[in-house]
């Protein structure tokens, strides 16, 4: 045997762990088990606090309930605010992607915080007879509550984080509609002409659109807040004292802060993957309307001299070897790109999900994978967009103005004025003549420049109902 | 030109129309433009009613504002309130998945009105100065503003139908769960034996789950409640009179008995499909769990030798003609190909909600084809799972008994009074020897018949947490 | 009893049946335990004749093997050729979304053809002790075999078709290719100016792209020639005599004329469903550079006069109730939501595909159903495509020459001639000023007018590889 | 400025760079634009090595054609060649999800080559007028053709491997059916008991499946071999040799060793993405027949009591803290999680190719993060699959015949023996008593239990058809 490792068993047989390692034997079996992604756990720290606040609220309800010892508790609770603290997240060395329904993170925990409490106690590594992974860390407990228990903490404190993000996001939309709130342009249905309307009504649709989309993910987090923690094996509590189930949410509450609490149906809670197909789709719904935005964005931009050009990106890189100066809309690219990705893990979530048998989802790794990766991305990409493209975002007023002046559909807007038979012709001579209406106009001496440029003002042109009445 | 044919005109030219026909020159060019799913609207009868509604509210508010004489207003709001009465369903003859942002619909339901309202007014088909499927039945209005209203109106319908039907299933199981409450059985987490609970617990998860999907539904039908009716072209309301978009909405309630509200930004409203997106993420959720319970009937109804057999489908038809007597889940099988469309479905209306550009979303035909079919579907499938499956299912108690009785892992509900070390000797023992723990526990009269039975009692196995305080 | 009623019997009892209906007592149980789309399988008449040609080659092979007299088989071969001819395919009412892996399809054809056989003979429906839907027209097969055979039949002429209708879009954007092939015009990377070609060179492209898409469906018409006919239940070839395998495949031969062959291994190809998933996903692909073709069209056509405005598509209806002349690009729109609903097909036959279970994929006919719909509406679509849209397309030359004119990039073209410190001095004034590069070259006399043209005529600039040696 | 950097300027200005890397500005900017998955470049060798093989081709095609000198076209080349035995990777730091369709990961590979050739020349860093990103490393080439081609030679590489990893994994699946030809078992469709088959035949059906898979990604390979080097921007060859397109694509042969060949529309070849969206449906085809088989091992190990246990899966790790001995399917569970992870990607891939515009995909960054991801995952999964699950799997053979010997349908076997009549009475009473076919028949003295087991013999039940004349 080698000088740096120790020894622990299990009903398989024995393996050689190194010394240091908080972490044991089962660890270590679902490390060789599942190579998989090539990254593990500590890809997401929340998620791993997330394991150490259940096991904190567990522990402290065994030791309510008389399991156990003072001293025991005092090592575990101080191993599991470690945890909390950010130590010891490299020990969290599995897959994310793992079968066996995330038993072996669940193990992982149960195994570094043992070690951890065995150590502050001064024992050395696998002295389990003083405090035991499965006996004392998992007590109560089965993988089947305490892992989907920790996903949905997880993802209560992830789609706060997104949520800012998109609160950042929106913020700089709001500030570029008011910005751009006398910029006239030609709203555009269907990519042709329509009528007109200002620069800073469009910014301000994103805004919008994301303001609806931030109250949707809070309607999410209450969702999040029923928990099937005592639930153990299928639901039916089996292993816990009959108090055991009403206490440990309520410590779950203290150790959070957040006011989890039990599903009213702790069987049907166990297998059920509802809340995690519900947030899925809302976040491809938030990707979706982002990507939406992206898409506008650069089509707004596109040109200069051959597309709309009525915005300008800031420049962030060179965009060819080839063409000097030529620089592309790679911030908005880039975020279609991690939507699109959110709108494809919606449906492997989807098939995972669907896929559960009887009293168990064991795709649930899966799902936590996914929708944890998508909720970083995307929040990631958010703040990208914010600062590195939305708040660079200049006009180019003048074409914008000229793309009015130039249409056809004015004659759309003087209809009330000019009566329809009369826009009509104007609108026949100017298609005929490849002329503006704005000219045609003045030179038929319609209007003077002074009245027609009333007209023509925002204020006249893009606000048509009585706004405060609603 | 043949007799039975009238003549109209549009800007690109004329064309013969059927002398009796309602619909005009436009759903005519429509007509022979999309020729893609060989249906037509009048598969969607709530949807034709929806147009109707909101073309009535508009007439309404018109004439309040004086746009509308009393001849016309009383004309229209008579050919609108037929439709709704279910007449002239026929004429609605465009394809449901077309080009325009739903303009034919639009169009088609306006000259409809405007013939059928002529003809009430004792005039020819036709005689568009008196009242005109633009100027009059669409005054006011833009597709853009109509059609999104008036498919949120009909998905707020159909949703009321669909839960419905969700309760009509729900209610099934919890039948069933009552009549099970006594049948014990082994449950089982990824396949494996796990520990005991009962049928009634089981049957009990599919009603709660159902419940809870009803919930989510009745939080959808508040987001359809926000219509951007007066917005027209792009949201900014442009040819209608100040008042109109507020005086509209009112009307829109009145004519529908249902408190829509005027979204907060009528640009956004226009061109946003989030509440669609929502909505099909809702459905998917209830086609996953729909699926994954019909998965569960299929195998434990699995045998009738070589299966699991705890349960008993009612038999619907016979199931091969090479095996005699071979019964098949036929309804639970047709229900996983209904979800499994519906899972499909959110995918292309994903895509369509994620291809708007700019003011609109020019693929809202699609996603309106794909939501009310989705629910349709659904629905039809739901009575039939209660009414043809559910409520014939038997349970074979005998079956599940043994399961449980045969089981290794009925030495888990013994660890708390034999002690761990006893109960993993008798497991061991029952592996070697292929024989039931229960027999071996009798034999080394560990237990009398009597205690071990009550021990084994569904009362003592599953239900183990003090449920009445949570 | 009603008078125009008969009875039969199965072992779950009897049911009365229309005196005149060909088909009997399974299909009525089928169409009225499936009651989900409201549609029926004459939506798919090829289908329809595909299961006849099957139940032609079984018919053969049985009377060759000794098992059917000739007058069994002369009646049941004309009723077989009948409905290949189009008779009595709305006996055909099951729906087909259905339960049962295609057993009420196979049980549909069975009664039909067998009640037909027996009226050639002179014979009262159901005189089935004479010709009896299973032991005869069923004989030696199983809805397992016969049902995906059938498929696999109608699929592969389905496709004929559609790569007729692909053939035939192809062709019309290749004559636009020649059409174009002088109009210089700006190539767009990621939206922005990059360096010219010619409008023929774009729509070459689509004809390019069109063009492999229909190698690849021929490839998989090649996966659809192995059937496993002569399988029966499970591939085992159980209740069939041994000859029987290999005379039906070469029956199906001659009855189709199509080299159909049999299935290396019979178990395995009646539960595997790979040819399926992957000719979704070859439609799937078709759908997508289809879509991008449509994106393409409806972004060259924006405008008129706010857009890019390159080409005009045909004007095939009215675009708008409010702003006159408005036309929209009606046609590649419906297009669009064609490939979305083609995309999302796909999401459901891969769930479906996954979610077969040991011998045997039970949502095989959904699988039919979706690919049997994306194939006739991708079909329709595609000549709506070519005649409403792709022929009628036109050049606004000057404009696309104008962008050219207009563009810095044009200084790309002229960096070998001018070298690259001149080329980067002419694009920084042109941006400084806002003037074309054009202009200011030949205000600095750098070139004489008609030097500067021939350097910009497109066979200097879109072409610069020796295309002949590749 | 701190000691341990450089400085680089591009046109938006210049930054500090370390002193001993390789990569340049342009790369810097990308690091610092894109922060989206906290991975980089360095994930995937492969592409990495594909990157520096196009470039060696390119070079070597410059040099060809005079336009690299000998000592710029060695110590490039000896760059290339160090990168493609693996060294620098660390120097591929950007992200690779990125916008600006691949510019920053071209880039990269320019700024790496560059500064490793000037290192071997034994100049500094940075010395561009020596050997320059631009101008010497990406001389003839654009990213648009580039990026593509080194995607495609990584996807022509890796789908060796993972032909490699299913061929392992069908090898053993086809050792498993040889070691299980004799062992009886009960067919199942519909998860009813059909007629009997070998679970050798079960085993071997997965093995033909794989087979074929080989075979279809065999295919794809062909596909990949076409690519659209030389065409750079946008496919006209812009900034190239009229020979140099020709050169460059013999070149690559060389440098690969695989007959790569030009595209034959360089323009469509440029903007296409059939051939990924392709290759993603093969995975996915992949994806779906690996995980109908693990659901048939998980379904088959199911028990060990109360499923239908006729197989063993090895134990890989405890799968209970609660239920001591149970061990769980963790290793198909797993694979089942790729595969989900797969089908979901190929709905990113899809949305991202469907999104092209005009001259460009700009999505490829996220189609070939995918694509690599998927095939990397899936490899290493299929390995871990057969090597620590399908290799240790073991028959339950008692339990296999037991369910034979106990099923009704067994009488469907004896059927051309007994006759229908009698078959169906036994099958009648087996049912009403609850007993066994074998049993009764013996009971009743049909047959004596040799004659019986004779006829039960695998070789009499599982093979009707005449396979050699096949």
């Amino acid at each position: 045997m080698r000088e740096n490792v120790r020894i622990e068993k299990d009903f398989l047989g024995e393996k050689q762990i190194d010394k240091d390692a908080y972490y044991g034997i089962q660890t270590l079996r679902a490390k060789e088990n599942f190579d998989i992604t090539k990254t593990n756990l500590s890809l997401f720290p929340n998620f791993i606090k997330s394991l150490a606040k259940v096991k904190k609220a567990c522990a402290l309800t065994n030791y309510e309930l008389g399991d156990l010892t003072d001293v025991q508790r005092d090592a575990i609770i101080q191993a599991c605010n470690e945890i909390i603290d950010g130590k010891f997240h490299d020990q969290f060395i599995v897959d994310p992607i793992q079968g066996g329904a995330g038993t072996s993170t669940n193990m992982n925990a149960n195994e570094v915080i043992a070690n951890r409490a065995l150590e502050i106690l001064g024992k050395p590594r696998s002295s389990y007879d003083i405090i035991h992974p499965n006996n004392h860390i998992n007590m109560s407990q089965s993988t089947n509550d305490v892992y989907p228990t920790a996903i949905k903490l997880t993802l209560h404190e992830l789609i706060y984080k997104l949520k800012d993000s998109l609160r950042f996001l929106r913020d700089a939309f709001e500030a570029k509609s008011i910005e751009f709130k006398d910029v006239l342009k030609m709203g555009r249905t269907q990519l042709q002409d329509a009528v007109p309307m200002t620069l800073g009504q469009e910014f301000k649709t994103f805004a919008v659109m994301i303001d609806e989309d931030i109250y949707r993910l809070r309607d999410c987090q209450a969702l999040l807040k029923e928990v099937n923690l005592g639930a153990t094996a299928i639901g039916t509590g089996i292993n816990t004292k009959p108090e055991y189930q009403r206490k440990v949410i309520k410590n779950l509450r203290e150790v959070t802060g957040v006011d989890y609490v039990s599903a009213g149906d702790l069987i049907e809670a166990t297998q059920d993957t509802g809340a995690f197909v519900h947030i899925s789709g809302i976040l491809k719904r938030v990707a979706i309307k982002i990507s939406k935005i992206c898409n506008d964005l650069r089509l707004l931009s596109s040109g200069p001299r051959a597309g709309l050009n009525e915005i300008n990106l800031p420049k962030m890189q060179p965009g060819s070897s080839i063409m000097p100066g030529k620089v592309n809309p790679v911030i908005p690219e880039v975020v279609n790109q991690v939507a699109f990705d959110v709108i494809g893990a919606d449906t492997s979530i989807s098939i995972a999900c669907e896929s559960g048998q009887l009293q168990l989802n064991v795709f649930e790794p899966l799902v936590a994978y996914k929708l944890f990766t998508s909720i970083n991305m995307m929040r990631r990409s958010f703040y990208t967009l914010a600062d590195k493209c939305v708040k660079g975002i200049t006009a180019n007023e003048d074409i914008c103005m000229e793309y009015i002046l130039n249409s056809v559909t004015l004659v759309t807007c003087l209809n009330p004025i000019l009566g329809y038979e009369k826009s009509s012709a104007l609108a026949k001579e100017a298609l005929a003549t490849n002329r503006r209406v704005y000219d045609i106009i003045l030179e038929q001496k319609l209007f003077t420049k002074e009245e027609l440029d009333e007209l023509l003002h925002p204020r006249n042109m893009v606000n048509n109902y009585d706004k405060d009445e609603n």
